[in-house]
């Protein structure tokens, strides 16, 4: 079933009829919805309209606006963070410039907005208000996200706050306009969203520790690349709290070193963070939201196999090794 | 009738309850927003409406949405034009920071569109889609703007093309709202349109030449600022078309010399646009337009007092001198 939707996602996407006559503009579009990436939002969202449904498809063209939603945020991101690279290859604002990210960024979140609202006009005010929620909630995120690395102390919860905001309200926004589109309850609507608000932080909290615990051969990027950054992630944050004072302090002299980390570092800071078992609190915590997640889930009615489906995908989401 | 609307424009602006939670993202949107400036496009918006429907207001929320659209583009324009000032104060990348400008445009674009979005689910999908239709064309029309600066030979029908998106399609597409929440008939909303497209690009003639030949004291800003930017305005391109060899030489190395224009270049230049008439020619290609416009109104099935408004207005403001 996920193979079937994968396909059909990717399909859509290509099928995008971009206008020849601005490549300017319209080239880093393409260029940025073919990278290619996991495709994990539009097939929540398509399965979460099958779970009310029969044929998911009914779902497919907001499918492709939350992607393309997303995709739009990465590329603004991108500058925001002064990332040169994207997937293994450039990002938009280094293959090109900052103003061309800018603004085919700024056309993006139009052609998703466009694609979101290809449904009913009954149901567009809720699945439109839904989307356009989201959308601000992520750029909320994104602006705490940013003010992190200025502020020295962040909290747990602050932290917790903002990966809900910039990670896990697309992914609930998209279960629940999916849900929309299939039929569903206001109610079962809803059960979407807080199932999806408690995925997507899992998600967020099992890239952090990717990010610090992930096998090198398998992980894709570079291991150790928040710490090297030193970005306050849920490891750090959990590990500035338990740990004694000695510990502590040195683990702060390292984040407040402005770019004077290196690789030695990563091997100093993971030490830390194993012996204080950070790594298995946040394990503990992710299989808790997902613990949590599932309960919602089973109050949802709806197709039960696809249930399973989505919570099967969930599972190996929270074990992958990329 | 129009102070009236105004007041109502100003009222609804000044009751935008931002957040107060994050400052960082919200109070620059705030700033934009309450920079001032004269609120055609709303205005023009809630006086389409009344051509349909008695009570301007209906259209309020359309109307500030226009308005909030605008500043997003703005905040973005800036920075990719590296513009430091707005309306006499500092732009929002320079008071803030490339990044926050970024961030809060991006808001500012989803808070324009919930805005656009409040009205009846029937009529929901024409005004959305009228909208995001604009949105895009108003990016296009920045992306051949900025890439007319790299452009030995830019045709003046592009430059025209250029214009219209840039600046005529969202007057266009929120007149075209306007009706539409006022009940107007396709046919009616379509000659709003086609009304509104002919009164942006005129107005945008109007800036041209005010830019050129407006007065120092009444105009706000420095006269001759195209021609210092080398900016390939209408009133060079006809310049160029009209000029002998010489002459046109001429003033091809003036706006080829990269940041080397002084204010003697603006006298040389002006004197060369007065010598071929191209101020005269822009006055009638605008009272063309206007002339044409008068003409789609005429046709449109409405309350006359309000069109007779709608074209004092439009008369008013090709005969501004700011």
């Amino acid at each position: 079933m996920i193979k079937k939707l994968s396909e059909l996602i990717e399909l859509e996407i290509s099928k995008q009829n971009l206008p020849v006559n601005l490549p300017g503009l319209y080239d880093p579009i393409a260029y940025t919805l073919n990278l290619g990436g996991k495709r994990i939002r539009p097939l929540l969202t398509l399965l979460s309209a099958q779970i009310f449904y029969p044929d998911a498809s009914i779902a497919i063209k907001q499918a492709l606006g939350i992607e393309i939603f997303h995709n739009f945020t990465l590329v603004h991101d991108d500058i925001m963070d002064n990332a040169p690279l994207r997937r293994g290859i450039k990002s938009v604002f280094k293959k090109w410039n900052v103003n061309t990210a800018i603004l085919s960024g700024d056309v993006m979140f139009a052609l998703a907005t466009e694609n979101i609202s290809l449904c009913e006009p009954l149901i567009l005010p809720q699945v439109l208000k839904t989307f356009l929620q989201a959308s601000i909630k992520v750029c909320e995120g994104q602006q705490m996200d940013m003010e992190f690395e200025y502020i020295n102390q962040v909290h747990l919860r602050q932290y917790l706050e903002m990966i809900e905001l910039k990670t896990a309200y697309l992914i609930a926004g998209g279960l629940k306009i999916g849900a929309i589109m299939g039929g569903a309850s206001p109610d079962n609507a809803t059960k979407m969203f807080t199932y999806g608000l408690k995925i997507g932080t899992a998600f967020q909290l099992k890239d952090d520790y990717l990010d610090a615990f992930g096998d090198p051969e398998k992980f894709g990027k570079q291991v150790g690349g928040d710490i090297l950054a030193g970005k306050k992630t849920y490891l750090y944050l959990k590990c500035v709290d338990k740990a004694n004072e000695e510990d502590r302090k040195r683990l702060n002299e390292i984040y407040d070193a402005k770019k004077n980390r290196e690789k030695k570092h990563i091997i100093e800071v993971k030490k830390l963070f194993s012996l204080y078992q950070i790594d298995i609190e946040l394990k503990e915590e992710m299989l808790k939201l997902i613990q949590s997640s599932k309960e919602v889930l089973q109050k949802v009615d709806g197709d039960e196999e696809t249930k399973k489906e989505l919570i099967n995908l969930t599972d190996r989401l929270t074990h992958r090794e990329n």
